[in-house]
């Protein structure tokens, strides 16, 4: 089995956290700088092992090994969200990264490689899996044209430039040259650590739907417009979270969530009837009939709220990601190694984030593995999990990779 | 009776609203260069009439009637909304002007005398009712030191400096001086309109409580936390809204008017449960003591909603105005004045809305008028009103003035 450095995956991820520090995480939108400075150096890392190296044209990093044995795919990605933790993507960068250099070192597995890969933007500043998208082939240069960082404004297209990575081709991945793509992430849960467990063995990730529902009252003056008139938007929103939040319970699965993430009441004046209320929904599952189920659900409660009235109700689907099976030959090499390594504490266990391993699912078998997240925070400059784990992963990660590459 | 110039009237109206002309409305804020302009032309046209002007130190215009017989206060405010209607306010200004030059060139009211006020900032771009709280002596100078134009962020010294203001002293109304204050207004409703009226004869002013309610959950994914364990403050929030609209039905008055103007969860990404929620509520009703029933059911939910969980809800008071009853004496003043003037074709009504008559209140007997809003609109615009009910409205006030100062 190929063996890891302990120090060095540690020396690696505390490497990454300098740039772009905030409080004990880090702030490294995608293209930033400190994004910049991370596939610098990850490049360089990879190139003094003798990988291949390519920055290509949409920022994503590539390191082949030159091997014409077996081969497998690892990575994950190098930003972070705005002010976010240290490990969320760098911790599946630098497993991949640890198990290439342990397999090259690993005289069993000669002639096998492990390709290292850093997507870019996972976390959507600029959109949704632009990097893993176009590493498949799904992002047209127009999709590129459009993209724009959703914090800062500045378009793709400008950020790509004054990164010089702009006019670069994009690399498409050879799928059938891999057995498959394994990611490494934080769990971003707390059900590892609730229950004592050491490695999540990922069955699949979920699917979500999202929608932007918008109601259409009449706004007045909230002194002057009787009740009995009244067309209020924002009562027709509260109605119909509230809705949600009773039907829903009754025909979701057991891991199915949905949220109300952003509700935005106009013109937003205490003394002015909202006459215009928005509301962010989305809900995520493993299943895609239950997505389909629960979509016919919702869908019902706007037409409700529709014959109801008195407002105005439209729904609009913005985004719609299918779930993804993780493939049954990465889950037992996951399971066994772990098994192997801290016997008992792993748990087979959907995804409820999106990942990466969603994308590249769709054109090679896939895995992934999880590893303990501190008190379930992720997201958030306090995100951690102890050193022991995070070696303690690398090292199932590393044997994880031997097996499938032992075939 | 004192007669009035329905040209003149109109005339006024429409050059008021060339100053900040937007649409058919006007943009005002208080003390901006186009209020001022508005003040200005008001001290000129009182002037003309022979009334002894002031601006002063918070700029409220005060026009007074070189007489020494029986004297009524008579005003409105000049500025407007952000981009709002262009009768709001000036329209009881001009019919107040108006009234004094009738008054004046009535013999049989020889000795009498209408003093004009124009109120700064009934509006609340800097507070809550600055000019005519200051106009009776409760707005002291650390009030002014802390009031900030909620749209601009300029601080109401700058604004007093920049126009000059800085430094004047402010006037106290002699309250004793008056038979009372008659304020004339558009109504802001529909219920004139619907049921063919005039003439709104106002009863009281109603009183507001006004309260900030927040509600502190838990920010987490929404994809990756179970709905077992999350504390989400928005649902949270949807719950207490539609609280409210079961209970408030069953214990308000047939005029109680409850809003939820504002909510705002945090930190409003579609992908992260709401850790914490913000509500603006407010209630209003003419009756002091169902407003407390209204308060005490209020807390009461908040109440429950703390003992029931997962999230730790917050109320706070923001703003607590009284309703305020109109004189009997004026109501029957105006009520007269529109029988004679359009039999049959007014009502006496209480106003949803507050106004600087309430203030009033306080140290005079206090009266207001309403002439119909087309299609209910105020605060924005479109608001108007037919020349015809604008030319009789005036009239009616003039009438009403007449008969107050003749005792």
């Amino acid at each position: 089995m190929p063996t890891i450095d302990a120090e060095r995956v540690l020396r690696d991820l505390r490497h990454l956290r300098t740039m772009g520090a905030f409080k004990t995480g880090v702030h490294r939108p995608a293209l930033s700088a400190e994004h910049l400075a991370s596939m610098a150096w990850l490049k360089g890392e990879l190139e003094a092992l003798g990988h291949q190296t390519t920055i290509d044209g949409i920022g994503n990093v590539f390191g082949i090994a030159p091997v014409n044995g077996r081969k497998l795919l690892g990575g994950s990605h190098l930003e972070s969200q705005n002010y976010a933790g240290w490990l969320d993507g760098p911790l599946g960068v630098v497993y991949a990264l640890e198990a290439a250099r342990a397999v090259k070192a690993d005289s069993a597995l000669a002639g096998c490689g492990v390709d290292v890969v850093a997507w870019c933007d996972e976390e959507g500043h600029f959109g949704h899996f632009l990097g893993s998208r176009s590493g498949i082939g799904q992002v047209s240069e127009s999709d590129i044209d459009a993209a724009v960082d959703r914090t800062s404004g500045t378009t793709m297209r400008e950020a790509l430039k004054a990164a010089g990575l702009d006019g670069r081709p994009r690399v498409t991945v050879d799928a059938k040259r891999y057995v498959g793509f394994l990611e490494a992430h934080i769990e971003q849960g707390d059900w590892l650590e609730a229950n004592k467990l050491k490695v999540g063995v990922v069955t699949a990730i979920v699917g979500s739907r999202n929608f932007n529902i918008t109601f259409e009252g009449v706004q007045n003056h909230a002194g002057t417009t009787r009740m009995a008139i009244r067309r209020d938007a924002g009562v027709a929103c509260a109605r119909l979270v509230m809705a949600i939040e009773k039907l829903f319970p009754t025909i979701c699965g057991p891991r199915t969530v949905w949220t109300t993430g952003r509700v935005t009441l106009s013109p937003g004046d205490p003394s002015i009837i909202p006459g215009r209320a928005e509301m962010l929904f989305q809900f995520r599952d493993t299943d895609a009939d239950l997505l389909d189920r629960l979509e016919v659900a919702l869908r019902g409660l706007v037409e409700d709220a529709n014959r109801e009235g008195p407002c105005t109700v439209v729904l609009e689907q913005n985004r719609k990601g299918m779930p993804a099976a993780m493939a049954e030959s990465f889950q037992v090499a996951v399971e066994t190694s772990a098994e192997a390594r801290s016997p008992g504490r792993y748990t087979r266990m959907p995804s409820g984030a999106g990942h990466d391993a969603q994308i590249l699912a769709a054109v090679m078998p896939a895995g992934m593995m999880f590893v303990p997240s501190i008190g379930g925070i992720s997201h958030h400059w306090s995100e951690n999990t102890s050193d022991e784990d995070i070696v303690l992963g690398a090292q199932v990660y590393a044997d994880a990779v031997g097996r499938l590459l032992q075939g």
